[in-house]
């Protein structure tokens, strides 16, 4: 361990701290590849065997990278993780893609994750989060994102009304479970468009049936709804493809 | 409370007990609905409001239902849970629809949940899980599937060598990074088809590359794979849509 502020020990996450951490050697090679610029420095513990080759790719982007046991363990929580990245979180993207994924209140981390990882996955994707939402920055997020987070644009907004002012001229398709067109029904939009999502439990309020073109995903009677992970995978995947 | 076995607490679930729990009021309600001859007793927490409904139910089913917070604390091991379900696992069921989600050795039980959720919302579609994987009846992989695993046929081989002979002449379409063909120009198949998801690390062995027809769904280079339930309800959704 060297000294000066390499030798405080961190703390665990907090929604309001200026940085975030990537819990594990997966999306801290996914932060060291796609935003080297965000990373402040990389801790491993001892026990770690890749670390020479962390080290090396740290290093070669100037990032301090440096074995601190203490901090990867107060900051993980958990037993099975060996690396730790320490990032400066983002400021809200310009969102330029042709499909924005909006979604509305998600509360559940690991479904903004994996949401970001689909859309990272199917490409030109940007993705929108209406407050109140899951953090996008908190460790769980950005472990279920495997990294996306790095890798799509993302701004988070006050209320879909702040969306929709700084995005006007996009095609809404609201998906909804009393959507007024099935997915399989809807044409593919020619110019830009916002594939729009609700909360887990509550889903879009009814508003949204007449902001757009409301989309129904075909469901039977045995669920309530799906999660909404699937739902948006299944919808960006169809517009998509 | 009422005497006999009734008063005895519950014991925290075990991999090797005969019966498990719905954790919470959705799922449980979902056992009552699609799967009461499985349900042997419902728990609830003296500060449950919904117990006279729940009662009312239970009884016109003929399964007993009592405030018993001990217990109900003791499964859950959380604060929120105030509603628990005793049910009796299910054998293999014979899988007669016209589509499988063959599932080799998953072991997420939230992804396995969420996949059942997803196949009883498309409908007609049966789920096969190839050992070793996820416990089918965890009380984790229960509330993942908000009931549905009380929807869906389900089935557990120790191989898939096993579920092939047990099932030969549907068509395979295993889902694999370098399948052969793109998920979009598969052409929909006329019979009885099964689609086959690998492990959410490892993927499904290169033997799965002439076990059928190979199918890999859109990706760019920005994600190594996607999360296992969001390529399952891709795939599920776009042969059955």
């Amino acid at each position: 361990m060297r000294g000066g502020a390499e030798t405080e020990v961190l703390k665990k996450y907090k929604k309001e701290d200026p940085v975030s951490y990537t819990l594990g050697s997966f999306p801290t090679w996914e932060l060291l590849k796609a935003a080297p610029e965000r990373c402040e420095r990389i801790l491993y513990s001892p026990d770690y065997t890749g670390d020479a080759e962390l080290k090396r790719a740290a290093e070669a982007r100037g990032i301090p990278c440096f074995a601190d046991r203490k901090s990867v363990e107060r900051v993980s929580g958990k037993g099975n993780v060996y690396v730790v990245g320490v990032f400066r979180k983002g400021k809200n993207a310009r969102l330029t893609s042709r499909c924005h994924a909006v979604l509305v209140n998600p509360s559940d981390m690991g479904n903004v994750g994996t949401i970001l990882r689909t859309a990272a996955g199917l490409g030109g994707i940007d993705a929108a989060l209406i407050a109140p939402c899951a953090d996008l920055y908190d460790p769980r997020t950005v472990r279920a994102s495997m990294g996306a987070l790095f890798r799509v644009k993302t701004a988070v907004f006050e209320s879909f009304e702040e969306y929709r002012s700084r995005y006007p001229d996009r095609a809404l398709y609201p998906f909804m479970l009393e959507g007024s067109r099935l997915l399989g029904e809807i044409p593919k939009p020619e110019g830009d468009f916002s594939l729009v999502f609700g909360n887990e439990a509550a889903g879009l309020p009814p508003f949204f049936q007449k902001a757009g073109q409301s989309v129904r995903i075909p469901m039977s009677g045995d669920v309530d709804s799906y999660n909404l992970a699937v739902s948006a995978a299944i919808g960006l995947y169809s517009f998509l493809y």
